[in-house]
């Protein structure tokens, strides 16, 4: 299996986190991929650096005016009076104002609140530059994949929060969402993405939405009580052609292995049934007990079976990172489920 | 003229306060109402402290999930595990969740991001009575209203940018409106508000926005370049029999005392067309030249002359105090707006 991996990702290094009314240390941090690249190397699967990634195929995700933003919006804010270090919304479009003609003006503070969806995607110095390789890795993982092969890419920041037009969660580019568009443009009928990141995929929910040719199931924990909070419920189907092509498998918090693996089972059945060419697996590491804000409570072991799992479908498959904090375990975790996962394609 | 005004305001003394992505100290302060108070007994208006507001009026502007949650979430915000001292938001649902069945969950970060359109409306110990101590006010002068008189009520908090069932802007409930619905069940067919805040009345403008029997008027500086970011525009004009009934009045950043007027001349012709029962007039001070986050730029002697164009309406009036955060100017900017106010009408 290949592996893909660029060192541009500790360009980006979030500081600002507010969490229950107060500023805390951003815990989604270089550290996270270091530890990562290390257990590749530890288990012979060194990863090249993937050339950079041309713009058309995240433009088939994003939008221009998103994209435009993301690349612009740090050193304009750098420039503005009293500015902090990184550009950080204090407001959105609330309900009432996008019934009654919302819309952005040229002033930063309201770019940044259309274009985020939460207080949890600081843009700082390297944030853009650092999206673009981790889009750098999810596409090489994914011509991987458009070959019939399996391929991890080690992708930081994470990406399934991130809307065709808004960040949200330590996301900005939504990385999945970019494989899933290059296998298409690669001929795959049919793509499925398997989400076990313990937060809702409901960036990757939003962008295929509509969408019939993409399947996308997201396990997690309930958002009742956890990020995003306000999406991710079982009923959420999608609509018009995508009606039925949305899978969501909430699972109640503190949720340990069976009840996680069961969910992973269910889905990956019916990802079977939709008979696709090529898999996209969101694959975070926040599940696990060890995770400093868990939602579930699933085992190192746990993961090596979900990786079990998800390699008996014996798919074409790009496999993208997307969350996990448990910075001295996530080498282990990581260890567990590619090793399950290749143990299941032998 | 009678003036109302309640001490407990003293009890909401907001912390927290996010700009340009840094934590600074909140200006909506007590020091404010204890300098418009200091002016009222120099100019011999000393207030008098309104009865307990009842439930009901307020009831007739919010949602009553809204008001129980502003009564409540302080004390369980208070027992979560890692709380800061007051509730403020860091997420709340985007456009994309909206769309795609957002509902708010029973935790406390979910809720505080449903009923909140920004990170300016911390929720402390003392909101929740100081809100209703507000209120009681407005009451109390739309009373003075409802009985053929002007009256002006010390409001802290402010309550303009306050949805049926949102707060924002150092606002949770509209005052304005809640005085407006007292003069509708007073007997009034039609009740004005000017808005001569410097901030857009948005929470006024969703509140009315689909009635024909209150005109809405807001003159504020250009919100491309100022809170509330998204609204204000123009062209927002209100819909269904309220449809003409909303006149936004923006300024370009910077506007002084002869464009400000000009608007002034403006609202209050279409509200003279209107003709009205009674006038509920949000007063802010924030367009002041002193203002420290100043857009627009209007000396004192604009606000005697913004007064005395009220005034000259004569009309049964509740003036409800909003914003303006120069504390030093405050006490001056009252005594010179109400004077030129009562000049007008003797």
């Amino acid at each position: 299996m290949k592996t893909f991996h660029a060192p541009g990702h500790a360009r980006h290094a979030p500081g600002f986190f507010l969490m229950r009314g107060q500023v805390r240390p951003n815990f989604e941090v270089p550290a996270r991929a270091e530890a990562l690249l290390a257990a590749l190397h530890a288990m012979r699967l060194a990863p090249e650096v993937p050339p950079p990634a041309p713009l058309h195929p995240i433009a088939a995700v994003h939008d221009a005016a998103y994209l435009a933003f993301l690349e612009s919006v740090h050193a304009l804010w750098s420039a503005m009076p009293q500015a902090g270090p990184e550009a950080v919304a204090n407001i959105h479009p609330s309900p009432e104002m996008l019934a009654q003609g919302a819309r952005a003006g040229a002033g930063l503070v309201s770019q940044i609140g259309w274009y985020t969806a939460d207080t949890a995607c600081p843009i700082g110095p390297g944030t853009w530059s650092a999206s673009l390789d981790a889009a750098a890795c999810a596409l090489a993982a994914a011509a991987e994949a458009a070959a019939g092969r399996a391929a991890y890419a080690l992708c930081r920041p994470p990406g399934h929060h991130a809307y065709a037009a808004r960040a949200g969660g330590h996301c900005y580019l939504n990385n999945a969402a970019i494989a899933v568009e290059a296998l298409k443009r690669a001929g795959a009928a049919r793509v499925a993405v398997l989400d076990i990141d313990s937060h809702h995929g409901n960036g990757t929910q939003g962008i295929f939405w509509d969408r019939g040719d993409v399947l996308t199931v997201s396990i997690h924990g309930d958002p009742n009580h956890y990020y995003p909070w306000y999406v991710g419920h079982a009923e959420e189907r999608g609509t018009g052609a995508g009606d039925g092509f949305n899978l969501n498998l909430p699972l109640a918090i503190g949720s340990a292995d069976a009840p996680w693996l069961e969910a992973i089972a269910t889905g990956i059945a019916r990802i079977h049934a939709f008979a696709p060419d090529a898999l996209v697996l969101s694959l975070g590491f926040d599940a696990s007990v060890h995770e400093p804000l868990n939602a579930l409570s699933v085992s190192d072991d746990g993961f090596a079976r979900a990786g079990a799992a998800a390699g008996a479908l014996r798919l074409p498959s790009a496999i993208i990172q997307e969350g996990g904090y448990a910075v001295d375990h996530l080498g282990a975790l990581l260890t567990r489920f590619l090793t399950g996962f290749q143990e299941a394609t032998r």
